[in-house]
């Protein structure tokens, strides 16, 4: 098994007292030189304080770490809340001894509360003294909000012989659609990228997993993937055979990182593979499958294992999207549940009802028109998420 | 207090069989004479049989009578679906003595399951013999699903001295937005209204009533409205202002069983009034409504009586309007939640949480940038809803 670390990079976590119960709550990444770095932030329109300065810096292209916490937002708290983004990035870089302007900062939590800098200045030099290469777990664990458990993986490949890694770290747990709670994800490889490359080799790869659980343009406040690339390991990642190499492992450690948080998402039982094939465009596809994904009938129905086609139908239907009652056939995995538009009967009832008892599933509304496709990971929305969320601030 | 009935009308529910708890769930609505119909159904792109017969048949703008079940929705049924249909309107007809085409269908329940036409074959005599002008009651109750209670009213008005009355029943239940659940509602009145008047009327009353809990486009397979007016009452609706006093009168009627409808909304102990204002205009507003009125967190969190005002600046923020976070104004009932787009400290948030205590209470955004404004009625998302949504159809 390859380790979780990568050359160059250390991080680490610690309490700072932010959670109330005690648990890791401030998380540092660092290069032990300067990196590369690539981002992709929320569309919100509402944008946590930490968010606009990462977008500043980043435009710079180079970045040396990141700091995180978890518990509080830092969102919609007016000046008070950039100083208090930029204090704690600047606590990061002087015990770090690099530039303020090089370190990039991340929040999670509740909106709105005020931010507690005095125990985020008074942890961040035990933080950095904790830094360690083998510390990527203590910063999953010190980013979790309603995470029942880290996030983390690690990819390795070989260019020319030499190899190289990516590591990334991610929290979730929303009902997925994650914009009901903030993503964050972390990354670092030791490989050596040209900006551009990084930039679009990151989008991509958001675009295939965090963007298949989310939906474009509609995010929390607080949602950040950073990607920093420092060279250590000397690979260069400058030929079609290598970028393609590249972006096939973080293509694949984001989306197993994707699947991780819909696995953790609030009171998920149900773990859902949802395809609309047979559309008259993707975008089609699309639409349907977002409508599908976020109807809270066909949520609760996957939550009481309960093969209710018609709300699947139901949700196709309401899409905006032009369909044809009479051709649509749907499966849950292999089982073709309705043939035509009309059920199979209850044999394949039955078998479908089985399906559905499993923990991971897949579901295919197939339209029989064109050849739009869309795949979007989704969930069930069970008891445990309305109380979850009921009693989130308390 | 007004009798609930209104001249020339008769109504009646019976036990079909069709619901396993032997509930009342075969119901009639009958006018004497041929009657003027309105009517508004879903913009679902996949319609209930029921939905398309009676679209064909309001053509003619006169009707008799219109047969409604629960239990089934008669959706997804195929050529069997709208045979079914079409013998359940016969078989009324042909009780009443009335043409097959002036006699309109209405169906709910479970999407997919072939429709009982022998239990509803067999119960139509019976139900014809129960007709009483005082049935009203048990045809609100033959058309409830997982709705709690009957809903039903009544308003009656003077034109020139002399009285007329509208009665309406309704059933909805879904979490609203109801394109969730089959919304249905029929309505009578003994006034005597034009045709192209009663259309516009019943169409302004639900804009108002109804699309204020549900979203324009977004409905159910099944939603259906129907207005007969039989003029038995010799009333004529045929001046400015007997025009105006009508329409007053079914914008309350509608507007009474809208909110009784999110009363009993499938698990709700909350009843939002929210309103979007200060918008650039009513669409931005509408569309900020309607995205923080459906987003789980916040129906969650008023679930919780939580003022987690974090929750709606999220949800305002991603609705994909152009808004600044640093104008935004919150209140609970009268309580000012933020300023300015930041909290208002603790004794504000004190204040809000006893507002959320109460099982009705108002939420107002002001956006402070325009003249846009959108009212919606929304609720809290609860344990109960999932529960009752992941047994519905076991």
């Amino acid at each position: 098994m390859v380790p979780l670390k990568c050359k160059g990079f250390r991080a680490g976590g610690v309490a700072a007292g932010i959670k109330k119960n005690g648990d890791l709550d401030l998380g540092l990444l660092v290069s032990d030189r300067p990196a590369r770095v690539a981002a992709v932030f929320t569309k919100n329109r509402i944008l946590a304080a930490p968010v606009k300065l990462n977008r500043e810096r980043v435009k710079t292209g180079m970045a040396r770490a990141v700091i995180a916490n978890a518990g509080n937002a830092n969102c919609a708290n007016g000046s008070e809340g950039m100083a208090a983004a930029i204090a704690m990035t600047a606590a990061a870089a002087h015990a770090l001894n690099v530039p303020d302007e090089q370190v990039l900062a991340a929040s999670t939590g509740v909106i709105g509360a005020p931010f507690p800098n005095q125990k985020v200045a008074a942890a961040v030099p035990v933080l950095v003294g904790a830094l360690d290469e083998d510390g990527i777990l203590d910063l999953a664990r010190a980013i979790m909000t309603t995470d029942t458990r880290p996030k983390a993986g690690v990819r390795e490949a070989v260019v020319n012989g030499a190899p190289y890694r990516i590591v990334a770290v991610a929290k979730g747990a929303g009902m997925i659609r994650p914009d009901m709670a903030t993503m964050l994800c972390f990354a670092c490889t030791d490989a050596d990228v040209a900006l551009d490359d990084l930039q679009a080799a990151l989008k991509r790869s958001v675009d295939l997993s965090f963007n298949r659980i989310t939906i474009d343009g509609d995010t929390s406040t607080n949602d950040t993937v950073i990607l920093m690339a420092n060279g250590a390991s000397d690979v260069k990642i400058d030929t079609i055979e290598a970028k393609a190499s590249f972006q096939q492992q973080l293509d694949d450690l984001l989306m197993d990182l994707a699947r991780q948080m819909v696995r953790d998402g609030e009171g998920v039982t149900k773990v859902v593979d949802l395809t609309v094939r047979g559309a008259r465009s993707n975008d089609d596809a699309w639409r349907i499958a977002d409508t599908i994904s976020h109807s809270p009938l066909v949520k609760t129905a996957f939550f009481g294992q309960d093969a209710n086609w018609g709300r699947i139908f139901a949700a196709a239907g309401r899409a905006g999207v032009e369909l044809d009652p009479d051709r649509l056939d749907l499966y849950f995995d292999d089982v073709q549940m309705t043939k035509g538009g009309t059920g199979c009967g209850d044999e394949a009832e039955a078998k479908a009802t089985a399906v559905l008892k499993q923990p991971e599933f897949s579901v295919t509304l197939d339209l029989n028109l064109g050849e739009g496709t869309a795949g979007m990971l989704t969930c069930d929305f069970s008891l445990d998420y309305v109380k979850i969320n009921a009693d989130y601030r308390s």
